[in-house]
């Protein structure tokens, strides 16, 4: 091919872009987009719907949205709703206007770390949750988590090596396997490095700290690590970390200098026996000054998981703690270049952390949405959980958290050379099957990480 | 200071992220921000009340939401408005209706380029702008026209010169100055080299062939310029470009192999008789086969600006017109890994493509607010001008589009001293006395670019 067809040189092409690889969008979901206009368009397949579970969008599996957060965001979106409508609750009306009273009109709104009053009510929420206090000056909104996971690891990205840095290394950050792909492909697209953390399937995909300093420890030299990311409740694992694992990565993290990133999106999402959220800032406050004071940490939230399930939105916050002042002011000069977050994700944010109040007229309707929902996604943890050890060759944990089972697989070795021999993942191929055969779109273990020579799907 | 207290090491933190520059929310906008808060604390200035003047936010300046927009987005956040509401015309909820029965209920949505449903509409909007085919396929929606500048650019982020390619050149991307400081602090965050073609004040600010011939051609050899971009009207200066140039600078762009991003969000803000926007796209096709089927042209689109100046909802697409096939994976690449836009953001989008027809109930009063908008944009225009020019020491272009003034100033050669002394633009010290002194918040011209000797603000 001619070079000069192009107007990017082939040899310049940036390869770390080029590597993205984003499973939950990958060829499997690709071949079902086809398989599915094939099926709208009357051509006959061994089953006659595709059932999606690639993407974990609760209302695109048909969960209903909880009705106060919708109608809040209705009034702020039209203010004239206020007087002519005749329907909602007065709490929902209060809503909607101490918002638009506090700078929320759908406007740009001059703040580019989000509205104040809602940065306000968030810094209240996490307050309440965790026992010790929460300044809103800490609170960044953003337009979902996923942004906040790009902005916080593109401060690390580094120049090539050798033009910038003093010993020649990327920056390493710590990763579960599995894990959640934004992060696996943000690291690519960000030139950092990346050093797996196996969690440990036989523990309830646990977190074991020896395993992080085994990581860690075989990473120096190859980088310098100086992201470790957490996700818990876990995507895709499911497992809710207990309060004494949590301590000791934060204990862990301190001793290395690590910058925590807690991806906490899923805190609502818990639902095993015994079973309860822990926040790492939680952890940082009961393991005392020494900790709270100094360990750096960003927490994630976002609208589209918990009962709120708005993944359509947009919204989320972080709350960044302890940050030194060159990783702030890098951070601030990308988040000045950004414009501001969808106000209207903003709004539903509000709303899912500041819900009704005990003596407020939408209380118990939005209690008794909120426990529907949360009890289906519980009943569905327990039967995806029974239904995969139910099946011969299938082993699965016991969802605690998050919304998805990662089973493992046991595989045929005639299908794993079969792939191999074809050039694919093993688990690709048993998924492409599935798609192909029963119609059940899923996404291949691989996708997310695994430990070489297992195989699972999601 | 002690390195080890900071996670990014001194010698490696990023100095393009370092070198960001934002001047809508630069300095003067921080100071602002004190004053305010001095202001509502009681403590007396030589003014009762600040003017904001740094950004182009309509509704925060007192224009009134289309009401016809708000009423449809309304009812795809509470579909059950569709019932329970008495007061919305008809095809305020058929509108709203039709969304939703597409795939446009508030979930992530699978669809990372945005809801087909919706990019057909910015399809049809496009044809029957230009009067030439637009395939949907090549729509992009975005959450605002900021997040597709950043994506565009980012494609064309190189490694270290000496680490990746064959020449040790960056890409360079050809910018007007002045221009909308997104582009410059972008191209300083991607590490690509900005070249600067001067706008010609004494010809209204239009874009002069010479002037970007003699800028390209000083740029070869110190990068490769790859990208041309184009604000048409034009974000700081209120040009509205004639379809001569246009297509002069389509025939250069051809010439060059340049990929053109033309920013034409600003499409429906033209005010001065005679002056009309016409698109790239138009050009492109007018200029024939060769180079409609050829020349690289991204053109953006915003919710922002035009009469719906809906600033808050972040929506905007992007028209994507023969992009070569490794500019296009590389930017697929990124979108995968961003989420989709948000939806609320998409349904303001839809409705502004698609107002209200003639025969429908709402057109009358969409007409009404809109051509209301639009006289007044166009009254401040005029008014902004003709007060500029009564002032001794200033001379103002008319603003032909788009929603800013940008006066010259002539500055007292001792104050020009003054700054130089104190390391301070001379302009931001003009401005930032005009902001102590009279409560008038504007931006300095060296925030967006300007000939060296020459002083301004918008
Ligand atoms: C672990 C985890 N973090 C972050 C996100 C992104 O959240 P948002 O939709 O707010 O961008 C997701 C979404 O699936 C997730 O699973
Ligand atoms: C020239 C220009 N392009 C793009 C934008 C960004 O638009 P959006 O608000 O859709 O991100 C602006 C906003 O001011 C602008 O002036």
């Amino acid at each position: 091919m001619d070079d000069s067809e192009f107007v990017l040189n082939q040899s310049s092409i940036n390869p770390y872009i080029l590597n993205i690889e984003y499973a939950v969008r990958g060829p499997i979901v690709a071949n079902a987009q086809r398989i599915q206009s094939e099926l709208d368009a009357g051509i006959p397949k061994p089953f006659t719907e595709l059932i999606w579970c690639n993407i974990g969008d609760c209302h695109a599996m048909g969960q209903k949205p909880i009705s106060f957060l919708r109608q809040v965001v209705a009034l702020i979106v039209d203010p004239s709703l206020i007087e002519s409508d005749s329907h909602y609750p007065a709490d929902v009306k209060q809503r909607a206007r101490r918002i638009l009273d506090n700078g929320g009109g759908l406007q740009y709104s001059s703040e580019m770390l989000g509205l104040p009053v809602i940065r306000q009510d968030c810094a209240n929420y996490i307050q309440d949750r965790d026992g010790v206090p929460c300044n809103p000056d800490s609170v960044i909104l953003s337009t979902g988590a996923g942004e906040m996971i790009k902005e916080l690891l593109q401060v690390f990205a580094r120049l090539q090596p050798s033009a910038s840095t003093v010993n020649g290394l990327q920056y390493g950050v710590m990763i579960p396997i599995p894990q959640y792909p934004m992060y696996s492909a943000s690291i690519t697209q960000y030139n950092l490095q990346s050093v797996h953390y196996y969690l440990d399937e036989s523990d309830n995909w646990s977190l074991d700290l020896s395993e992080l300093r085994r990581a860690y420890d075989e990473a120096v030299g190859k980088c310098e690590p100086r992201v470790l990311v957490v996700i818990n409740p876990g995507n895709p694992t499911g497992q809710v970390l207990r309060k004494e694992v949590i301590e000791d990565v934060v204990r862990f993290a301190k001793e290395k200098n690590l910058f925590i990133l807690a991806d906490e999106v899923y805190q609502h999402n818990v639902y095993a026996e015994g079973a309860k959220f822990y926040s790492f800032k939680r952890a940082l406050h009961r393991l005392g000054p020494e900790f709270s004071t100094t360990v750096q940490l960003a927490s994630l939230m976002s609208a589209s998981k918990g009962y709120a399930g708005e993944c359509g939105f947009r919204g989320g916050y972080c709350e960044l703690l302890n940050p030194d002042a060159r990783l702030q002011s890098l951070l601030y000069r990308q988040l000045a270049n950004r414009g501001c977050p969808s106000v209207a994700g903003q709004a539903i944010l509000d709303v899912i952390v500041n819900p009704p109040k005990p003596d407020e007229p939408s209380f118990a309707e939005h209690e008794r949405e909120k426990s529907q929902v949360l009890g289906d996604l519980k009943l569905k943890a327990q039967m995806a959980t029974e239904t995969f050890n139910s099946i011969p060759g299938m082993r699965c944990n016991p969802v605690q958290g998050a919304m998805y089972a990662f089973p493992s697989i046991e595989l045929p070795p005639k299908l794993i050379e079969e792939a191999k021999a074809k050039g694919m993942q093993p688990d690709a191929m048993y998924c492409t099957a599935l798609l192909e055969e029963k119609g059940v779109c899923v996404v291949p273990g691989s996708g997310f990480g695994q430990r070489p020579g297992t195989y699972h799907f999601r």
